[in-house]
């Protein structure tokens, strides 16, 4: 397969304008303002972290912004194989102009200042979308948040969900959802409504996904377990949530209960209010909870989708774009999309957001899902910065696989391998999310 | 690695005639009558369906043939990636001319008219067994197939026994064996005798092979439960489904129980007459009840060879050709045929029949099982027409792995590395089913 | 990707000298003397079974090496696509001068002779050493192996400590122990004390690392016991051992909490002794009991590394170099070492460990683990001669994806790509074990 053939592909797919269906960015905040915002990703902090940097030193109270990159960049020397670090290079070629083939000790002083003064021009969020070609960015929103003061259709709001299926039993949740929905949750026909509110207020400042993040044993609706006595235990242990009673152990009773009324009332308000629902499946939280800022979270290879088959089955009517952190998972993800109506494959996450992964994983997904239900890629990024070499890497995996799957081996012309790149990178963001 | 030696190693492996192991053929209509027979395929009915196509559309009672794919060719436009309409293609390419590059709204009238009439020929069977290089297929017949009217060598019986295993509790299903064999089962002495004239009248008939497919979570036998105490319990549980008893729930107990004799005892008559017991682990059946005929299946990756553990240290005079579902237990299968003499990998199943699993399986399972142990691949399908594209597919993959892997890594002679897929293709084929 | 480039770098890697840090090689009888001893090697014997041949015929007692040789070599037609015939071909091409494309019943005989006489020389061991540029090459020890009588800087003890883990009510095993440290462990004290004396044995020989293997269930500290609870419970059993108490059905009791309390207890001692805590995780033992010698051992792919967590967090000043069995695996393995900085990826284990699967796992190592935390391999030989082909099989994959992906696809200059190559094959090995 010829390099030329690729480099045609990639740049046809370079010209195509980017919507990007999930990041963490703060829309009041979307640029960083210096090479410590960047450097302060949690992919750079916790490689540094395990490569031998002790928290103590990343994570410093009141730390000057430039001392922290400072003291991250002889680390640098010990994760400069990563494709994380890769990201960190094509940032500061193509955004800072630098052109040296590492940022070490000698030459970092430099970039910091040199990037520092071009990120303090007043349009360089503008210059940030334009160069990444950044149409519209979906954020993650906490449900409580007001979604004032940003234009919505350029960052596109997105109700995150976690809170209130897993800490519902947390006294400072049930106050955030009451300060925002002006109703006290005390059973399952308040948290209905209350839930209605935030799905109103979501969509009225044009939201166009609810999304949550779930740990690997997380079942929606449980074979076993008729949903009616799910929603009546639960709506009791509401009631004691508010009345503030807890088990003998001390621990709030309850939580799976709960948690599968909850998520199952998100669900009846996605398909009430015509949201799809992210899924983003199988982290556990905190497994190193010596590990820096963001940097705690790993998986459990042992879960399946099959956890989703009654959720399936009893919201026909509602998109679950899904995104699986074990790359294990993704042939399950690609058989799902293929059989029911309603799952479509999202994104290569986390753990699996490596070339080695995406490959397989797009392959497969090319080969064997309709390519109506697939959406390419998403940067999950904190700051607008990563979006250019996040998709690049992506868009260079994908080049591969149109030449290589598509044009050599069935024949393709390059056009029409190109159009289907075109629709899982930008067409069925726009598709899936009506936007 | 030159495009050329992997295209000489193809045309190779398209000389050799097949023996294809596994398929759901009818014997007395094996091949097409009109292309509905061929887009009624549930891959197609259940693509089109995933991608967005009403159930009712696709399975109207009564409809009329070329209506049905009148309702089925828009939506190919949104499955034209899948490899699974790459085989539509070809097999029109190859048995009806066909030189478009899409079954589109335009040119699919044409395509069915001339198609229909090339598969009215009389010989049209002969044509497609001919063109496919086709010298026997085996069946898959329910236990109380008569086996007549057909000719055995070319179509080969083939005891499908998951009934027996699986629904024994059945009312008809007992009818249904009471009938073929006049015995009434009432214990597990008559159930051992029913399931021995099963086996008398397959084998009179020509069957090669004994087959079952199993769900995730089966082991046929349990590591900390003593077999005899099964025996036992299954035994009474069968008197009970005589006399029409059922537990508490309203439900026949002791299913368990049952489908670990009834296993068993087929694993015993294998023995007892040669045959091999083909398994097919790993599929949840009806996960998706609202899908179209035969595509409602999925599974389960949380599975292991392991739990078969004491059925192959139980039955070292049985082969058991296995298949896995999940493509992550191919590893499981490359390692268990690494060890175990009695167990032989087979093919690449369903939605693990796809290019990008089945290239890395291939590779593994070239580089790890004895030669001799290795059945390279089979068609599972319903109709004639489909031998030609799915196992032009596997021919491709095997090729590049052939000239990759052996060629050029190892520095075989072609020869040599032709040899070796001639073995897998067709040689382990006669050998294991000694046919 | 030009063969000429990775043949460049193979080059290059070539030249590295090695220390190997897993074997099991025999310090007192290191290298073979005849061709019985490479293939008797239980990669060949259970290839060869699985193939056809009995095992009373590989194994029959006081079989003559030569007659052994002569009833293997007629298999190996039947094993020649196996990378493990590729390594013996590798060798006598190496060592012998072999010539042939392969050992048959015609040309076997004046192999076996040949190399025989060249065994026989007095250096040889020297030459293979030589030959192999191996340095060093770490043991498997039982812990109460003397350590005497040989040269333990190039070969370096390691203990191994299955045994106690998994065996400390085995009467034998505890007389072992009794004899080695001179201490009867009656509790959960005096245990401590006799494995500290064995530390301070080994560590005084010069041992460089604790290792053990472990099945996919095991888990050293369960996330819903207390730790207290367990040291208490096992103290218990341990006194009940040694009393000679069993459980009613026979059979000692307490095994999984002394399984912990003995676990722990090495964690603790290599946190002391500052050695490094080899964990090999996920291989079943004797699952085929008819198999032949150290051709019984099979694995469950459904096991994680969450079931490490409590301990990675428990032993942040302990290094865990892990290997895992299964390939499934492998992405765990990556993501915990890109987050715990205690946690070491490690060679490619026995059914992982053939090229398929190398690459998959080297790639996602190289893209996402820190540079210092990846021991790139090891031979897990029992005899010397295996060093050869089996580092010589992984840097030519480690070739290709430095070339691949290092070198094509980050504008990488090749001499950076081989120091990265360089820093995993040796380097970090003489980093991790202070070596």
């Amino acid at each position: 397969m010829s390099q030329q053939l690729v480099q045609r592909i990639v740049a046809e797919l370079e010209a195509i304008p980017l919507i990007d269906p999930h990041t963490h960015i703060n829309p009041h905040a979307p640029a960083s303002k210096t090479l410590a915002d960047i450097l302060g990703y949690h992919y750079y902090t916790e490689l540094a972290h395990s490569a031998g940097l002790p928290r103590e030193q990343i994570e410093e109270p009141g730390i000057d912004p430039k001392e922290k990159v400072r003291r991250l960049v002889p680390k640098l020397a010990d994760l400069d194989n990563t494709v994380q670090v890769s990201w960190l290079l094509e940032m500061c070629r193509e955004f800072f102009g630098f052109d040296d083939d590492r940022i070490t000790e000698s030459n970092w002083e430099a970039l910091y200042d040199g990037s520092a003064k071009q990120m303090a021009a007043g349009d360089w969020e503008q210059q940030v979308l334009r160069k990444s070609r950044l149409d519209a960015v979906f954020l993650t929103n906490d449900f409580d948040d007001p979604l004032t003061g940003f234009d919505t259709l350029r960052y596109v709001p997105c109700l995150r969900t976690d809170d209130l299926v897993f800490k519902l039993h947390e006294p400072a949740v049930r106050e955030r959802l009451a300060k925002a929905t002006s109703i006290e949750v005390g059973d399952g026909k308040s948290l209905r409504e209350a839930i209605g509110r935030l799905f109103e207020h979501f969509v009225s400042k044009g939201a166009k996904a609810c999304a949550i993040s779930l740990p690997p044993y997380f079942s929606p609706r449980d074979d076993h377990r008729e949903y009616a006595g799910v929603v009546e235990r639960a709506s009791k242990h509401i009631a004691g949530y508010a009345a503030g009673r807890r088990t003998a152990e001390g621990e709030p009773f309850g939580h799976r209960d709960t948690e599968q009324l909850v998520f199952n009332t998100l669900a009846e308000m996605c398909a009430e209010y015509h949201l799809p629902f992210d899924l983003m499946i199988g982290v556990n939280r905190r497994v190193y909870e010596g590990g820096v800022f963001q940097g705690q979270d790993l998986f459990d290879q042992r879960t399946s989708l099959i956890l989703y088959r009654e959720l399936f089955n009893a919201f026909p009517q509602v998109m679950f774009p899904i995104s699986v952190l074990a790359q294990v998972s993704n042939q399950e993800l690609v058989s799902y999309s293929w059989i029911f109506p309603n799952v479509v494959t999202n994104g290569h996450w986390w753990y699996s957001n490596i070339p080695a992964y995406i490959e397989t994983d797009c392959r497969s997904r090319l080969q064997g899902v309709p390519r109506n239900k697939q959406i390419g890629y998403y940067s999950d990024m904190y700051k607008l910065e990563f979006a250019l070499p996040k998709f690049a890497m992506y868009r260079r995996v994908l080049a591969n696989v149109l030449a290589a799957d598509f044009v050599v081996a069935r024949g393709w012309p390059e056009e029409r391998a190109v159009a289907l790149g075109r629709q899982v990178l930008r067409g069925n963001v726009e598709q899936v999310f009506r936007c």
